[in-house]
Order: C-alpha cells, then structure tokens, then sequence
C-alpha cells in the first residue's frame, strides 16, 4: 500500500496540485520506454502480404485496414484513410465508494505509450475484451471483479459509447461506474478521489485521460438519487448558470421531440457509404518502412512503437499508433437564450460512426479536416473574460501517439445573435444529460467536453 | 371526393364496422391481381450470374443477397439464410389534425401485394426512399409535402425505428406522425379516423398494416402535451392497470439505470458476427425456377410475383418477396407486480439488427426458428379470461407474401410467481414508452403489440 495513496485518499480537500504529485510520483516510481520501431519490425504483427493491413498475430485487439467513404454530409464528398477496426466491446470502468457519505471514485495512475506525459489518471479498469478475457497471457486485470459481480456492487451508470469516428470504426466501449459497499484496498497505483478533486484536475492539461473523462460525462451536474446531492452549492455567476441548464428540459429553444426529429431528419436525408480497402490500395497514401501517411503529410500517420514497461499487465509489447500531424480543437460555444444556457450541437457525420451522425461540440478540428471549420474563429480569438474552460486534453494513449485537443468553452454574450445554421441546434445541458443516457447520441469530444464543466466549484 | 370517406370522417363514434366497410370498399374500387412467377421471369430484376443475389437493374430498392450468422447468444449457433438488403430509410408517416379538438389521422386503404386481403389501413405516406425520389418513374407521393415542409405540420413523433431483423439486414424506416392546421383535402382512398377507431380496428384481423402499427406504438397510452388527453378516461380493470403502468418510470421491478445497464451487459458479452455470402453458395439453401428455399422447406422461401393495380404510384411491377412457411406468434405476458403492471420483456439477437440486441416481446416466434421456444406454452394453452388482446396481424405486404403472426397480450395472476430468466425482464409500459423514443430499442414485433394496447376502451 502507498503512503502517498492513502494520505490523498484521506485529505478531503486535497488541492490539483496534490494529484498531480500523486501522479508525477508514480510516473518516476515506474520505468517506462516509449521507441518508434519500423512497422515491418512490430513483434506480433504482421502486415498481410496481399493488403497490406495490419493485424495481430492472433486475430485479436485491433487491426489498420484501408477506408472508401462516400458521404453526402454536410456535402457531398469521397476520401480515403486508415482506420483502426476494433470490433471488440472493452471496459472503462469507475468504482465508487462512500466515504463518511461522500463518493470517490478509485484512479489509476496508468501508463499508456501514446500519452505525452505518459501516465495519467485512469478509470479504475480500462481493459479491451482481449485485455480482459486475458488474450495476451498477461496478468489479471485489477478489480475487474466489481464490474462483473453484481453481488459486489450496484450500478450508477452504464452504457456503450463510441470513440473517435474520424479514426475508429464502429468502435464502442462500456462505460460503467458502481458503487461497491465493501472495503476495497487501494493498490499503490490507484487513488480514491472526489468528484471534485477530478473536475479540478480536468483544469490541467493532460493530468486526466479521455477514458476517464467519457466515463465522467455521465454524471449529471444535478446530481440525483445515486448521485447524491452536489458536491458544493453553485455561488452565482456560471456555476449557477450551468447547474440551471443542466436541470432544464423541454425549456429549450428546441423540445426534447423536436431536437429528436433535427437528428432523425439529419440521419434520414444523411447518406454515407463505408467500404473497407485493401490498406495498400488508398489513392493518396503511401507507405514506407516508418509510416503509413498522406503524400501531403496532413491529418495523421500510422506508425510502429515498442514499449517497455514494468507496470502493465505485461512488460513489454510493440503495436502499430496512429499519430495525428497536429493538435485538435474541441469546443463548445455557450450562451443565455431565453433566458437558459444553451449549448451549439453539431451533428456530425464521420466515417466509422457507428449510427450515421453523432451529435459533437460546436467545433472539433480533426487536423488536416474539414476546411474551412464553422466558428473556428471563435475559439481562436476568444476574449479571455468570455473563456469558462481551456486546457489540453489528450486523446486515448493506447491507441493515438501524443494526440491532444484544446478543449474550449466559450460563452457568447447574450446579446450576440447567433441562429443555429443547418446540422447545428441550440440544446440545453438536460437536454445533452438525457441523451447521453442512451447509445450513439453524443460523441466522444463532445463528452469529453462535459465532464469538464464543472458547477461544484465557485472558482470556475 | 369519396362520399364513403366524407361520411366516415364526420362519424364521431363509427364503429369498427364502418372502418370494415370502408376498407372493403375500397379494395372493390380497384382492380388488382398478384400471382406467382419463375425468379428469372421478373421483370426489371436481375440474378448476377456469380453470387445468383437479386438486385433491381436500377441498383435500388433491395436486393436479396446471402448471410453467414456467428452468435454466442442466447447460445452459440452458426446458420445461414437469405436476407433483404435495403439500406435506404424510407418514410412511414401519419398526417394528422384536430377536428373540434380532437385529433384525427389520416390513413389510406393501401394495397400492397402480400397481403392476406390486399387492402389494409397504412400511413398517410408509406414510402421507400426509391418511391419519394420517384426512381422508378412513378407519380408524386401524395401528402409527402407534409412530412418534408416544417411550415405546414408540427412533429408529433419523428424517430427511425428498424424492422424484422430476422429477414432485413438493418432495415431501418423513419417512423413520424405530423400535425398540420391546414386544410387537407381526404383523397378518396384516405380517410380522417380517431386513435379511438384505430385502437378498435387493431382488435380485427389484418386490418390496420404493420407500418401503420408500428408508426402509432409512438402514441404513449398516457396521452401529453402534443396528443391531449386519452379518448376516454379508463374505467377501471385492465384499462385502467395499462394506464397506470404507462406513467409508471422507476417504479417497476428494475430502475430506469438498471435497465438500461442490464441491456448494455448484455450487448458487451453476447457476440454477433455477420457476413454476406453469395446467395447461391448457402449451405442447406437450393433454388429453382419458382424459389429459393431450405432443404427442409422449414424457415420461409424466396418467390417472385407479378403485381397488377391501378391504384398504385406504378401500373404494374414485379418483384421478389418472402414467403413464411407458417403463422408465427408474438406474443407478451403481462403481470401485475408490486401493485404495477408489467411487460415480459426479451433482449432478442437477429440477424439484420442495427445494435446486437433489440428488445423483443415475450415469445416472438418466427416460424421454422428458434425451437424450443420459451414461455410459447402460455400462448398455445391460454384460458380465455387472461387474454388482453388477441389478434391476427400481417407483416409488412411489400415484402412478405401472406406473413401473419397472432398477436396476443396474456395477463397472469399476480400470485404466479415468474421471474425473468437470462435475457428477459419485467418492465412497466412507462419505461418501455421511455425506450420507444430512442432509436434501435424496442423490435417491430414489440412495436406492434404495444400499437395494440387500449386503454381508451373500457369494453377491452
């Protein structure tokens, strides 16, 4: 057991600062390498001879395959990518225990090679069903136990949702948080900390991994039954602004029906047509003995890394990690209209989206994508006094190298006139909560982005 | 101006009767005839000399082609069988309109080639993607404006529901009921009916068609904003206990999380692996001039027919279109627990399905398939006095040729002690309206049941 560990756990109002010694701690109490090798050198991989698609030697985590997409959204448009098809249905899941009434959510500092700070605070278990089933031989995943065993917990949130759809195909992970009643020790590695020391620490770059913060989204700024009350009343200002709009439905600028007819005339109308390539045959990617890239040198790269590790369930593997060629922007454009804090929607459509179109931020700059970006002004001349949220926030680091994405809120003064244009509506923050209870609605940049607000702490 | 459809749209209590009468006016109004014909002999349709998969010389409409199933649920199983592609989402709409405040629907006597009476009661629009674009050539969707104009209706209802995933490869129809206060003039073979007429003309056979039960399951029993309240209040008994189980969330024997985790559970561990295959190279398939079907003549076949009407978009038409080999059941029981009537609800896997799993009634008998069938006996040996509905209803008649299933709600005693096995669990109506609202939740077997239920009838 951690010193370190057990004396955060019992400081209740543990500063930022805390968990990121916490976490700077664990990082030097491990060893880790991070190398790019050649693809062709990837042990355990191979690279099929008449595609060129890379795959495990057992079939299993993931495969890079080649993508023809034909999308009639927002306009008309072909283009071809890698893309990462991971069929499997993997974990990300929370425990949570009251402590003297209060939740804490127990953190794993985890190491993933695609971090560029290399550990960050982690679900409890973030496992792939190859992970968990034990595909690689390795050791057994820690606390799995209390998110099987429903004897051990009671569940507090639990739904698919889907990763990166300008990346991933089709890809979905079970989002989960319990609440076990049992005593549950806290190995060295892992931490118990309140909602509130997580939304703090999501003020920091890169401190709190996006499998965390998806996991986090679900939990509503209201509060509720299992939720139990916020952690601090909102004092005024933003704080108050956010929790009002997170509990009004149906007093939207939209009804809950018709923000519900938007996206079903948008996916009725919306034609997209996804076809797998052979990965060797995309018009416009080559590939050397490094990378897999665009004869550009824009959007991403695929290349090859091997780890070394003493802290994973294994100590060393090599895999192929998509490498974006820039950082990303995700934000959410905020206002006052009639009266409530909206939020501006975008429906997107991507090519590994598993429903047609999810519903993203207001702006979400795929590097090398979608030029022009709509309101991308916005976010890069925002008034600093009209800035509710910055930091850099890192894309998932088992699957993407040193991807980040400034994450943005900006509020609009109430007086600006700003009418939804097409594949855009204004919701309110209950309106986003009720969707985000149900599959394939809200994407991943856009949950990201909600588990950064944060109504429990005035200092917002 | 229809006289018939005058006079039955001023007649505020017209009984079934007239519903009938109608209805088989209608069908005497217009010349049609349906026979069958060899597959090779359909015009406009093509067998590729490789796969032998049908497809319409246009690339549109669907296509039949061959499927390679791999479940690991409810048990691991391999099979193979044909499958209807159709990857457009056509429109299944309602025009609705209050008439001295009271809503009324506009429905059409529509004949569609396979059904049992070729007349039956369907949306105002009931169109495929190909239909409305007009790809075949064919006159202007009548009403259609309704539906695509936001300035001349309201939405009552907009949400994309699938269809039977037992023989469509994620076949999916918007499902939308508007509301207009224009003036709208009833074409002959339409007709303005009450929700009241409709629920009455659910309990005759093969009267009201799959698209418009399954358009019309979006009408919550507890009425709301856009429906006003139930025809009639309910009058104590059966009625009343839907009623209450309509409005009742987070009362029944699972919490509203709790559902929505057991379904995500399941959909994280149960594995579906789908493949399309050459039609002619399916294991235990054979095909002649007339049809492709099993060895064992179980399951369904594939014929083809020739249409004659004159009352069509199009004069006249062939097409391919599956034929059952036997009526099927669908079928819910339903229980008063803890004071709250419940829906025995099953987590069914099929092949064609959007989302693993979809949510089923409690026995949902395909014919030829899934032997045993758990929970069949309540339905076969039924005492008369625990039947809530009982009723035979067809399947879509634009793709199935004579697809009936008996449709039936069998109430057991509240002392019967039944607890949900692996895959099933008991819901309220409310939760399972609350699911109806979301896409790739609730199957069309489900959907239509759930159409069936009244509680503005106290003689049910």
């Amino acid at each position: 057991m951690s010193t370190g560990a057990r004396t955060l756990a019992s400081a209740r109002d543990a500063a930022e600062a805390d968990v990121v010694a916490w976490v700077g701690q664990r990082r030097k109490a491990h060893r880790f390498s991070v190398r790019q090798v050649p693809l062709d050198a990837l042990e355990d991989w191979r690279v099929d001879p008449e595609t060129g698609n890379l795959r495990h030697a057992t079939g299993r985590f993931f495969s890079v395959e080649g993508l023809r997409v034909r999308a009639s959204y927002p306009a008309a448009a072909i283009f071809h990518q890698p893309i990462v098809n991971q069929p499997e249905i993997g974990i990300l899941g929370i425990l949570a225990k009251r402590f003297a009434g209060e939740l804490r959510f127990l953190m794993q500092a985890k190491m993933e090679p695609g971090n560029v700070n290399l550990v960050q605070l982690s679900p409890t278990v973030q496992a792939t069903r190859s992970n968990y089933t034990q595909a690689h031989g390795g050791s057994r995943v820690r606390y799995l136990e209390y998110f099987q065993d429903r004897r051990r917990s009671r569940v507090l949130a639990d739904q698919l949702q889907s990763e990166q759809g300008a990346f991933f195909l089709r890809k979905r992970n079970r989002n989960i948080i319990v609440e076990t009643s049992e005593d549950v020790a806290a190995h060295e590695d892992f931490c118990w900390l309140t909602l509130a020391q997580l939304k703090r620490a999501l003020k920091a770059d890169n401190l709190v991994n996006m499998d965390t913060r998806t996991v986090l989204s679900a939990i509503p700024l209201t509060g509720g039954a299992q939720w139990g009350p916020a952690t601090r009343p909102p004092a005024g200002g933003f704080a108050a602004a956010l929790v009002e709009s997170a509990r009004a439905r149906n007093r939207g600028e939209l009804g809950d029906e018709e923000i519900l007819s938007w996206l079903t005339e948008l996916k009725s109308t919306a034609q997209i047509e996804v076809q797998t390539l052979p990965l060797n045959r995309l018009p416009g990617w080559k590939r050397d003995a490094l990378s897999i890239r665009r004869d550009d040198g824009r959007y991403f790269e695929v290349i090859g890394i091997s780890v070394e590790a003493d802290s994973r369930e294994v100590g060393g593997w090599c895999q192929p990690i998509v490498r974006p060629c820039e950082t990303g922007i995700a934000g959410f454009l905020v206002q006052e209209r009639r009266g409530v804090l909206h939020f501006l929607v975008q429906a997107r459509m991507e090519p590994g989206i598993f429903d047609i179109l999810e519903l993203g931020p207001t702006v979400q700059h795929v590097p090398g994508m979608d030029n022009p970006v709509p309101f991308l002004e916005y976010f890069e001349r925002a008034v600093p006094d009209r800035v509710r949220h910055a930091s850099l926030q890192s894309e998932e680091g088992g699957r993407f190298y040193h991807y980040q994405n400034r994450n943005m809120i900006v509020e609009l003064p109430a007086s600006d006139s700003l009418e939804a244009p097409f594949g855009y509506a204004w919701m309110t923050l209950g309106q986003i909560h009720e969707l985000l209870r149900y599959n394939n609605y809200l994407n991943v940049e856009a949950r990201g982005l909600i588990a950064c607000l944060n109504a429990g702490d005035a200092r917002q």
